[in-house]
């Protein structure tokens, strides 16, 4: 990995900067955040601004550039990445460490007097700015919106912002039509006296119209805005894509008889006007909803007195909770996405020997048979497909210069999962095709204790998910041991692999209480750097719970697997499971014996179904 | 349990609402919070104004005062009781109840435009001020100090406030002297880049001089305000407290040598004139600590630019770590309280088939036992002695109108500590001296399981409190039972008996990690409203534990019990215990023979100590 030059960029961008084309006066620092004008975790290239201007194009981190200076924030998993891909006009600033400044206090401490630090408003959410610019006014700085964003000034070839081809998701995927969507919505904002609500998050768009696209790689999803009203609904969009007489059909956008449930669609640079015309109308009482983590510049566009900035709003919260139909549509892609893993796994054993597998070609191997079922889309996140040392990085990514040989001598861990058209998988299975260690098993024994511990756990209905995190731990912590992530995040319905607002994590507060329907992930994890890695992933749906009492009518919660792939036996030290985790993971293997077993046999896959029986036995 | 009669007293309050000798201009509401000047949870009878003027007497209430409205916003605990102690000139605002409006909505909706709304700034805390402040500002009122507390003015014979005789506890109690204390805060200052530290925390204050009094029931401490300097410091504190030659000795008063480290003593009035003078004089980046819950008056005498407002002082945290000596004092006392203890329940053993024995009197002989103690000083908190359905009030406190005679038919529960001058106890038994049904069992067993379960947790270095607490629920929440309390909370040493900044609750995210030498409560219960109440609770002190790995050198936590009262076995379904659960049960019950056992022996208590014996053997 050989380091991006970035000299002549860095002197351009300063020269911009200074460029009354774009400003009024010039700034002395220019902040360049992750991230898109939608608050996305994966963005499109056009997006990778950071990425471009200093070559760091890890997930996380954010630049900033003086006149003087250039600096990188970014966390512990990318302080090498980081270090390796940044050239020496580049002060990398380790996040997590003590002596590290923030990045307010570090640009109090470069400024001069009176500076003004530049930002783009569409791509810093709302509560960033107002942090940011709170520390620069005690400073004696202002932090301003540059319009025009300086790096796309300077970037010669910018990729331009896609426009895939989107899909129209009938009933049969989505269980709902959008104007149901719509009118549940419209019922919650008449209950809390909302006259508008701006919808921001690609997800919760997709969500809502039944649409998906292909904008962001892995996220199935498409760049919009939209707005709903009590009578009328806006979608944002590049025009290009309302073509086709289908989405024309399915957003009823030439219906005249109802103009409530008919999308009137605008141009997606047109989201600010239209929002201004909005608030120019507004009464004196009136309210609008808008995502406390969605853009400054659309967020300022709102009169503060008309200004409601929500947490999680109600399409992130109506989205979490599947209805029957996704509830099936992810049971019957999480049984073909364990058909592809049987197949893989069967394939590994057989070819793992001849020492030709690799990370890459074994992550290869998996989209392969994932591809060949039915819907199959594409990779819901990118394949961590990883052996011995490799593993102990928690996101890792095999590149052809880290690439490893799968062997009978090491633990292979591979984190994966795929979108299909009726749901989104997200499973992690760790293997060993030799023979483990006695440390090893006991180690992967204390992670399936965990897990257990989770999946089994019954709890009060209004209970957060972070209240379960310490059950998956406390096998791990009883030995000395833990692992440093969260155990469980929530999972769209072919959508994001990543979404709010539940999830199972000690690092949170701020979470919705679980619901049935909910579907979150259960993933407890060892890792021991330089060795090894263990993670076993099963997505779990909320469901209700039936226990022998009901203290306060409150009702019961618990989950069910809707994960299918065999957990290796092999793995496991039996003398360490309570009679209670043993009944468990058989009752588990029963299912995915007869549930992924009869789909591998209608399929005709016999070699896979050979190993699927196999790797179920009772323990 | 009759109303208070309020008419007068409203109409002479409303009265001095417009009177120009208390303010410039007139408010149209006057609020009154609970709570004195230092963030007590108990307080002094002057300090009673909520009460004096509304009639209710709860711990939790905020009474709010218009020319045409008297409104009391208080908590599920307490709506029952409010209802019945105040007139109907008072409208009971029952907070957590959806309908209910929040005091700001509510003043909103009842007060003319540009009203302007009254409180004392001395009881209203700097963070409770700013919310209302903003809140009543965004629709055109103003929240104005009012420096005359108008209950005051109105209450004709309140108490006077309390200047009861300090106590100096030496280095056998306390482990360290006030100027080894002080020197670690200026310390800690100095790593900060702090000049001045303000304590209004009654308790800090006391654990800092090593001083105490007995001007609040059931809590050691005395009225003062210190301000701690890195070259002086200072105590504000009625001065007749100073008289006695042994606390001038104990202080310095009259020092001469080293005037950082002797105290220089002033009126308790003169804390506010001294801080204004001390902040004239600050040099331009000089800073200053207070507690963010601090009262709004002394806050906001700091100019902004000086103040830093912490969560947790660090006498807060310093006093939670308790030194070698304060654990050995803790120890000391739990013997003696389980002696007190054993005493009791073989007492009530005997006496209760004889149908005399109440709650009343039961809870007086339990203080009668603890005061036959060496260096008892008084009780930690009012005694819960409760039987039967008053057992489900989790706050219960038996008066002549609710008291219930212990009889062989219904469960017994006591919640009980004291006030030793080597530390503060608090414990729960719940006891059935007939025959428990096996529902009674059934729960008692849960509740145990849950105790046990924290105890018996090992957890990393680093870890907060709130992250164990659903291990006491998890057997619960199996049988779909819970119950509506926390777990544990930290406990002083001979200080008060509720403390930060640790504890073990689902509904604390800002609490501090648990370390060695912190002393909390573990105490799940289970309550059926008019029936019977369960919970079992015991001091646990923080331990390093010795697992057989380290993660990454973070080390690991563990609790040892420092309670030593045996825990009913005929209450317990042995069948519902696992192995390890038996044997935590039989080696804690080894313990209590073995250490309480021996002094009771010593003290030659041989009915209790033959209760004791036979109420360890091991199941």
């Amino acid at each position: 990995m050989s380091p991006k030059i970035t000299v002549e960029l860095l002197r351009q961008l300063r020269q911009a900067m200074r460029n009354s084309k774009y400003l009024k006066e010039p700034i002395q620092a220019y902040i360049v955040p992750s991230g898109d004008a939608h608050q996305s975790e994966y963005i499109a290239p056009c997006d990778c601004r950071r990425a471009f201007i200093s070559g760091f194009n890890g997930s996380a981190g954010t630049a900033i550039i003086t006149e003087q200076h250039a600096a990188m924030w970014t966390d512990g998993r990318y302080f090498l990445q980081a270090s390796q891909q940044m050239d020496n006009n580049w002060t990398l600033m380790k996040m997590g460490l003590k002596e590290t400044p923030s990045q307010e206090d570090w640009l109090i401490s470069v400024l001069p007097e009176n500076s003004r630090v530049g930002v783009d408003p569409w791509i810093i959410a709302a509560d960033q700015w107002k942090n940011m610019s709170r520390a620069l006014a005690s400073a004696g700085h202002a932090l301003v919106a540059v319009e025009d964003n300086l790096i796309d000034a300077v970037w010669e070839d910018r990729p331009p912002r896609p426009s895939t081809p989107l899909i129209a998701l009938g009933l049969k995927y989505t269980g709902l039509t959008w104007q149901d969507k719509v009118t549940t919505v419209r019922a919650k904002m008449a209950e809390r006296k909302i006259s508008w609500f701006i919808v921001t998050a690609l997800d919760e768009i997709a969500w809502l119209f039944n649409l998906r696209g292909s904008d962001i790689e892995y996220n199935p999803v498409f760049f919009a805005y939209a707005i709903v009203g009590l009578n009328t609904i806006r979608l944002f969009v590049d025009q290009k894509r309302l073509a086709e007489p289908a989405i024309r059909e399915h957003l009823q956008l030439d219906a005249l008889g109802r103009p409530e449930l008919s999308v009137q669609a605008a141009p997606y640079e047109l989201v600010h006007t239209e929002l201004q015309a909005i608030c120019a109308g507004l009464g004196p009482k009136e309210k609008v909803w808008i995502c406390d983590k969605a853009s400054c510049a659309l967020t300022e566009t709102i009169p503060k007195v008309h200004r409601t900035p929500i947490p999680y709003t109600p399409l992130c919260l109506a989205k979490a909770v599947k209805n029957a139909t996704e509830i099936e549509g992810m049971r019957m892609a999480h049984i073909k996405d364990a058909v592809a893993l049987c197949e893989l796994f069967a394939w590994l054993e057989t070819e793992i020997p001849k020492g030709t597998v690799t990370e890459i070609s074994a992550a290869d191997k998996a989209e392969e048979f994932r591809s060949q079922q039915k819907d199959f889309v594409g990779l819901s996140f990118p394949t961590i497909s990883s052996v011995g040392p490799n593993a102990a990085i928690i996101h890792y990514r095999p590149l052809p210069e880290t690439n490893r040989t799968l062997s009978l001598n090491e633990i292979y861990l591979i984190d994966s999962g795929a979108q299909y058209m009726d749901g989104t998988t997200d499973v992690t299975r760790t293997m060993h095709f030799g023979t483990p260690t006695d440390y090893e098993k006991e180690c992967y024994t204390y992670v399936l204790k965990g897990q257990i511990a989770v999946c089994a756990s019954v709890f009060p209905n209004g209970t957060k998910g972070h209240l379960l995190d310490s059950f998956a731990r406390a096998a791990l912590w009883e030995a000395g041991l833990d692992y440093l992530h969260g155990t469980g995040h929530g999972v769209g319905c072919f959508l994001n692999v990543h979404e709010g607002p539940c999830g199972i994590s000690y690092k949170t507060f701020a979470d919705e209480p679980l619901e049935a329907g909910m579907i979150v992930s259960d993933e407890p994890g060892y890792y021991e750097d330089g060795s090894f890695g263990i993670r076993l992933e099963n997505l779990v749906l909320v469901v209700p719970a039936k226990p022998k009492y009901n203290y306060r009518n409150r009702g019961s919660l618990t989950f069910e697997t809707i994960t299918l792939v065999p957990i290796q036996t092999k793995m496991i030290n039996t003398e360490m499971l309570t009679q209670k985790e043993r009944d468990w993971l058989n009752e588990y293997h029963r299912q995915c014996r007869e549930i992924t077993g009869a789909e591998l046999q209608r399929q005709g896959r016999k070699a896979a179904l050979d190993w699927l029986v196999r790797e179920t036995q009772s323990i």
